[in-house]
């Protein structure tokens, strides 16, 4: 096969509908953002994948867009060497800061792995293979997800200054453990999740606990975490450590910084695992020689694509440490590539995370609406890169409310102050 | 495509001549043993690679080769996985000790090695792509050796018991400074290398600093190393080292084991590199605590092949370790392998080291008799695959050699005890 080179990229920002998530920050807006990349070839093929979709991250692709003509999508390195010289000058952002703060680093690998998991893609088409061939062979045929549980309001705040009404969604209220546990037991039943995660850092944490031993009751069979989003003290990560032992698969993010985790993690068993603390290279030499963290959470769309996370693996494996993956709200092309990872990734063993129960089922961009789950995995699929295709129109419908959406950054604490004008989001607060 | 199963595989010992090159051991034997791999599959399509040919590595290389019928080449992952399972009873075996201590991780990866770098070589060859490509593109077009100097002598011993008389090799003799001097002028004016490797640990250490002293003398502009294979005490290290101070691109294992290197770094601002102390996985996270190394010197043969190797350059760059390439004697396959994997790796910058110019030039097993250097480079193949195809007669030959030659396993100490019974090859002799 001759070169398979970049003759253009097109990048399409999308919303999908979001409903009133709660979390440390503040509340999930009506409309989360992502955007679709696709490259094309010169060969005809293109690939593509799923990235972040906020304005920041929008111009963060442009500019690296720009330097791809002439690419091999076999090049990666050169596509790395290329993008991280055309994005150095940006200034560092993040799409949130749930993943951390924003560094130099990180928007590099954000802008690289956009690219570079859509040449993964195109390079499957060309040579007729799943993605997970190309990452070293799917260890497993199906990969298991976690039932993401969040507290959460009914509808979507109105405000005096925006006369828009928000419908109530499906899912419904859940402020407390037995609305938790409702909420748990319908998301196992629809999607057959074995495994359960409650995003915390909502409410005073001794509820929260309340709510994890509800959990516990309610389904003794299944692993529960907590995530409170880095929104406690390290005194109060050390109350409800103790309040938790044996009760957690493990504890994420409890408190901010790797220092703070590692005086947390020096009086608990409970691994503690983290997508805050640790999101680069950069900081996993401290953390290693802190014993700051036991678990960590990959993601290919902030450490840097398939390779840069592969990499990641290897260093968990080296330094004994555990290996999950986390999710920020995603469509369909995010899914396939999580789950092409996730099976070629031997010590990815715990489930993974996903917000896919939080997007309505009419919203995806990928034809016949995206992979399914099936007791709580979903199957690797078995077509050429990362064997899902795109709606065009789907595409074009959630572009159209990208277009009125009104929304062109995340932010969660702003939209709390809607209904609580005191609102800072700032961390941590118990 | 379809899978392409491996059908079976064929192994194939060769010897090649070998100088009488002088190390911390004792001496290279008249004959050095490698193996030539094929792996076969349902495609007509046959990977190759080369690995080590002693009778231990033999064994396992046969125990892997049992369980591979059926895997796809693509499918590395379940490759290593069925390599581990069948040779993970097998007793933990080096092929020499110059690698460091033998280990069960050691065996698996040098077993897993061996079969993993023909199924690149094979997906290469079956997309048409070089291999490089496949490691994430190369990020130069020409890899840079060095030239590696050895004390030695003009011909092998004979014994009473041994009727054998062996010729007088083209290199002659080279027992001191100038004895170097001179081999290294030949070898840089016939391969143009850049940079200069002298084997240590075989004369008292003030006699090596003064070949050193007199290799920067004579070669201003050309960075040298110097390799004592774990031959010095912590205090012999300090005062080499202190002598050295400037003077050496990196000191490569001056004394045995890890607390040991750790003693020697924390005196000296030389770095100093490995491939003794640190050469699986498990011993990283010890020498990053203690500080014990500044640069690894890889080795896809034993740290499990590419994908492990890649690994392993993702963990240097990480922990700001540098990284380079150690070499045992080779034919013309592995160089290839090793060009590949050296152009695809960004944060390889150091000259690679190679025993090629040991290598009688009318042996090899690679049609054409192998890569060829220029100032000191080899260009990366742009064929399919490893891009060098086996020459069958050649093959045929140095198995024959092998047949006749007598040896075995690698035993330099065994053989310095023709000419010197008392010869024990225990380190640290200084």
């Amino acid at each position: 096969m001759s070169a398979l080179r970049i003759t253009g990229t097109t990048i399409t920002p999308v919303a999908l509908k979001d409903p009133p998530l709660l979390n440390s920050s503040g509340v999930h807006e009506p409309f989360a953002l992502r955007s679709i990349i696709e490259v094309h070839t010169d060969a005809g093929i293109t690939g593509i994948n799923e990235a972040y979709g906020d304005d920041a991250t929008l111009d963060l692709l442009r500019r690296a867009a720009a330097v791809l003509p002439g690419v091999d999508v076999f090049d990666l390195n050169e596509l790395s060497r290329r993008v991280s010289a055309a994005v150095t000058s940006v200034a560092a952002s993040s799409p949130t800061e749930l993943i951390g703060a924003a560094s130099a680093d990180k928007t590099v690998a954000q802008a690289v792995a956009a690219f570079e998991v859509a040449c993964f893609d195109a390079q499957g088409r060309a040579v007729g293979r799943p993605v997970s061939d190309l990452l070293g062979g799917a260890v497993r045929d199906r990969v298991d997800f976690s039932a993401y549980l969040f507290y959460k309001w009914a509808q979507h705040p109105t405000a005096p200054d925006d006369p828009r009404e928000f419908d109530v969604d499906p899912w419904g209220e859940a402020l407390d453990p037995d609305g938790i546990v409702e909420q748990a037991r319908r998301m196992v039943d629809r999607y057959g999740f074995g495994s359960l995660k409650l995003k915390g850092g909502v409410f005073p944490p001794d509820e929260e606990v309340e709510a994890v031993l509800a959990l516990r009751r309610a389904f003794p069979d299944r692993p529960v975490r907590l995530d409170p989003n880095a929104n406690w003290s390290v005194a109060t990560s050390h109350r409800v450590a103790e309040a938790l032992a044996g009760e957690l698969e493990y504890l994420e993010d409890p408190t901010p910084g790797i220092p703070g985790m590692a005086e947390v993690a020096a009086k608990t068993d409970l691994p503690l695992a983290t997508n805050m603390c640790v999101t680069g290279f950069a900081e996993i030499p401290e953390a290693v020689r802190l014993g700051a963290v036991q678990v960590i959470l990959s993601d290919h769309h902030f450490w840097g694509g398939y390779r840069a996370t592969q990499a990641l693996a290897g260093l968990c494996q080296t330094f004994g440490l555990g290996l999950s993956m986390h999710s920020n709200t995603h469509l369909g092309v995010s899914l396939a590539a999580m789950v092409h990872l996730g099976a070629a990734t031997p010590n990815l063993t715990y489930a993974l995370d996903t917000h896919t129960p939080w997007k309505s089922e009419s919203e995806d961009v990928v034809l016949g609406g995206g992979l399914t789950f099936t007791e709580g995995a979903v199957a690797v699929p078995a077509g050429p890169g990362l064997g899902v295709e795109l709606d065009r129109d789907a595409v074009a419908r959630l572009h159209e409310q990208y277009l009125t959406c009104g929304v062109r950054r995340r932010d969660d604490a702003g939209w709390m102050r809607r209904v609580r004008p005191e609102w800072t989001g700032k961390r941590p607060r118990f």
